[in-house]
């Protein structure tokens, strides 16, 4: 009896290999997910099955966890970053899950994928493709935790921006004008206890992760991908204050979290890793332990995708640590003066995301106050940097119910969004990433090539202006006389480029910088937020 | 005969060692410079001989290098950090030199001796005896190059100056308002050859030191001890252009130099290795050498003086490695505008010393033409950000005779010298060392302690000032009401600290910052370059 009902097992077993293979022979894009599906019942604790696969192609060869996902279903899931055959063949310390053996073709990427995005030329980012990507992103930490509906108004949201990152947090979040609780958990719940401030809490079997928690979760990063937005997925925040205890996890469920996490989620091509959200906030964890869980991070990850940290306000940790691929902080400082967000691009050699530097919005706190023009301005003053700010917005103009889109999503209501995505316009229409021509000494203007240039005047409001660009052009060659340039009025705010009839002609270098041979000036409409583009014409 | 000639010798050097034991005898200060000196005639390339000693007291020892000073002198050089007998031993190939031993009282330091500077409190310098160090430094590349009456005037200019610290080249430079040869070269010179260019230079043998060249920069740096002055020792720079060869030295070459000048020099209590001046200008050395350069120098030096290196503008290197005690930029990047000097402080966790910031002067070049006021200034925005910037003269009246402080020394011609030794009267007569008291917003106040702020209005000239603080206070605990202050108002530029009538009392937080009970405010006279020093009024 008991033999026949394992005979049993195994033909469902087999049969349910022979469809996933059969599934696994269609063709997978490049850089999207390949999976494969196992079934088997576990006798102990599935979440403790160990399972991996090898996948091999031509010339390259990456070894990736499997997941138990929930209904006797394991999962192994792959992303080919390049195009062609590829076999794979598990191993597992449960011999109905070891040996198994496949293949897939994976065929080149449709035009809408562009790949995984990666660090480019130090300071900037590509996709795989080769196309260039520049961060404009907002913030949104607790969007997915929220009930259906918003977050179907928060993806719509998304959608209609021209937001191409959010930072969101894996783990639910209280804060003060954040109270909702979640529907589902990243834990499974085993009853109720009383917490320390005498509430009853929720306690957790934490050997068992819920399925049904990041299926969800992924479903909402699918969204993401569909619109071209890159998740900056937030592993750990200390927004928890004993409420669920997510933040004071014992360090070996912390490391098992970071191995299912990436089990299930390193496959997807539009996930970047964000240890934490101002880890030095999180009580419970030391700096140790956070480079700990960083190095767990980046070895864990066979594709390497984006990661960084995020600490409270100018509170960096050791960005040059080769877990990070990008610095990602919470500081205004350097956005808020002129010639400053360069200083990081110096420091670190490293993309420099400034992701957290106040949000637009009508709070009584400093951070979430700031007026439209104020996010936009220093959105504006990372790009001249070289750098880039993210965006966040917290207008209240309810109650704790509101759906502040810093926390909760839901619809935009102020006016720096729409300037983002403005901004994101200017950035992808330059022939390559800005940096700062000449960052000790001119704080106005960049360079994204030897004949285009951006200058940008912040708070002042001029006249008029004399062409003139500084001879110091970044990493390209320095300016010569004899160029003629075009220039278009840039207005950040009224999100308008207006030519300026006539051309410029640069004459030979007067004190570091080069006029117009003819002196000639162009006439400002006296507002500020304005900017140029400045582009030479080609022979 | 051939051996009698021997036993003579090794009278000689008998004789020789009971001579420097008997002054090894005397007593030496904690932080002063015993020295053995052991008489050997070498067969061969005195250079090449080994010669170590191991420095053993109740509870620590050293192992320091010995090195050939001439005329058949062997010397072993050391400071002794500690008080109490000391006992050493020497080690060598050299059976002569070998397994001498001898002892050495070392006693407590006199009152103006202070002991070595060392990274204190992370972002600051103390001397070993406790007493803060503040670098309010100088620039004066070459003047030990020069003639020696020069010399002799450059040390009473230092003298009579304010400035603690001068950055100084052990190679001769070759620059564009320096020309002058050396009378004598770290290297004996063989002959002359055709250099590059077609001009006669002189050839060397590098496997030979000049020790007349280094007594004469030994005395110089103990003449500079004596004023209480740290040299920080640049032991490269570019400035040769093959003139003399110094930069493009074989790599076994600059290591036998490292070797050396610590043997020589690692026991002069105010040294600083300062591994480069403008480090990336060096055409025949690669980054990896610079960080390979910059360990051997970590390596060799048993008391682990201040270590640094300096790059061309704005081009910083790791200075996150082990070898490097601080950072020591050129960038005058952080210090023209508000709020910027302190990222550098948040990004390093080290001292910052912005070494090169341009200098007051009246050259063409855009790094030697500041007027005394902006020269002020940029110190002065360097210490309100808790960072030091280094001041540099480089007025040329005449022609390139003309003794330009920057490289050659002489006299100062400018006004910012005077106050740099005003700024660090205002640094010494604070508490502890200045930061900044809500570094990412309030770009103006520092905090020195719980009760000491210095408020810096840079180039503003206000007519009136209400009291007011932000409730944010560095590292040190939050402002509380009901405090009392008193508050002088310092003009950096008239060098005067005048006493505001009347006391303060700060009220209820408001806003992130503290008012006067009674909302006073202050006059102000309408000028730039003020500051105000306010100080709680203790119990």
């Amino acid at each position: 009896m008991k033999r026949r009902f394992k005979t049993l097992i195994l033909l469902i077993i087999w049969s349910s290999l022979c469809c996933t293979i059969s599934l696994a022979q269609e063709k997978v894009q490049q850089w999207n997910r390949f999976e494969l599906a196992l079934k088997y019942s576990s006798q102990g604790n599935a979440f403790d099955v160990r399972l991996t696969a090898k996948f091999t192609s031509k010339d390259s060869s990456y070894i990736v966890n499997g997941f138990y996902d929930g209904d006797n279903k394991f999962k192994i899931r792959f992303m080919p970053e390049k195009t062609g055959e590829w076999h794979y063949i598990t191993s597992s310390n449960v011999r109905q899950l070891n040996n198994q053996k496949g293949a897939f073709e994976c065929v080149p990427a449709a035009a809408s994928n562009h790949g995984i995005v990666r660090v480019s030329n130090t300071y900037s980012f590509k996709y795989a493709d080769g196309k260039q990507y520049y961060p404009v992103g907002t913030t949104a930490y607790a969007w997915t935790h929220m009930g259906k509906a918003l977050q179907a108004i928060t993806l719509q949201s998304l959608k209609q921006s021209g937001f191409n990152k959010v930072r969101m947090c894996v783990f639910p979040k209280d804060y003060n004008l954040v109270k909702e609780e979640p529907e589902i958990y990243p834990f499974v719940a085993t009853g109720m206890e009383n917490g320390a401030e005498g509430k009853e809490k929720k306690t957790w079997d934490l050997g068992k992760f819920n399925p049904a928690f990041f299926q969800a979760l992924e479903n909402q990063i699918d969204e993401l991908n569909s619109m071209g937005i890159e998740a900056d997925l937030i592993l750990f925040h200390p927004y928890d204050k004993g409420r669920w205890g997510f933040d004071s996890l014992p360090m070996d469920v912390n490391f098992k979290y970071i191995q299912y996490i990436i089990a299930r989620l390193g496959s997807f091509r539009n996930v970047w890793w964000s240890i934490a959200n101002e880890w030095d906030l999180v009580k419970y964890k030391t700096h140790d332990e956070w480079i700990a869980l960083s190095k767990a991070v980046a070895e864990a990850d066979p594709y390497h995708h984006l990661t960084s940290i995020h600490g409270s306000t100018a509170k960096y940790i050791e960005y040059w640590l080769p877990y990070y691929t990008h610095v990602s902080i919470q500081d205004e400082g350097p956005v808020l003066n002129w010639g400053a967000a360069v200083i990081l691009r110096n420091a670190y050699y490293k993309p420099i995301i400034y992701d957290e530097v106040g949000y637009e919005g009508n709070l009584a706190s400093r951070w979430g106050r700031y007026s439209g023009e104020e996010m936009t301005y220093l959105m504006w003053m990372g790009a001249i940097g070289g750098t880039y700010v993210t965006h966040g917005e917290s207008y209240m103009f309810k109650d704790a119910t509101d759906t502040i889109f810093w926390a909760k999503g839901g619809t935009f209501k102020g006016s720096s969004w729409k300037r983002a995505g403005f901004l994101r316009k200017i950035l992808e229409e330059a022939p390559g990433p800005l940096e700062a021509s000449d960052g000790s000494r001119d704080f106005k203007t960049a360079s994204a090539d030897n004949g285009h240039f951006i200058v940008y005047f912040g708070k002042e409001m001029n006249e008029y202006w004399y062409f003139n660009l500084p001879q110091k052009n970044g990493s390209f060659s320095r300016l010569i006389p004899g160029k003629q340039y075009r220039v278009e009025i840039i207005d950040t705010w009224d999100m308008t480029v207006t030519k300026v009839a006539g051309t410029f002609e640069t004459a030979p270098v007067e004190d570091y910088r080069l006029y117009d041979t003819e002196r000639k000036k162009i006439r400002l409409p006296m507002k500020p937020y304005l900017a140029l583009r400045i582009t030479e014409i080609g022979e």
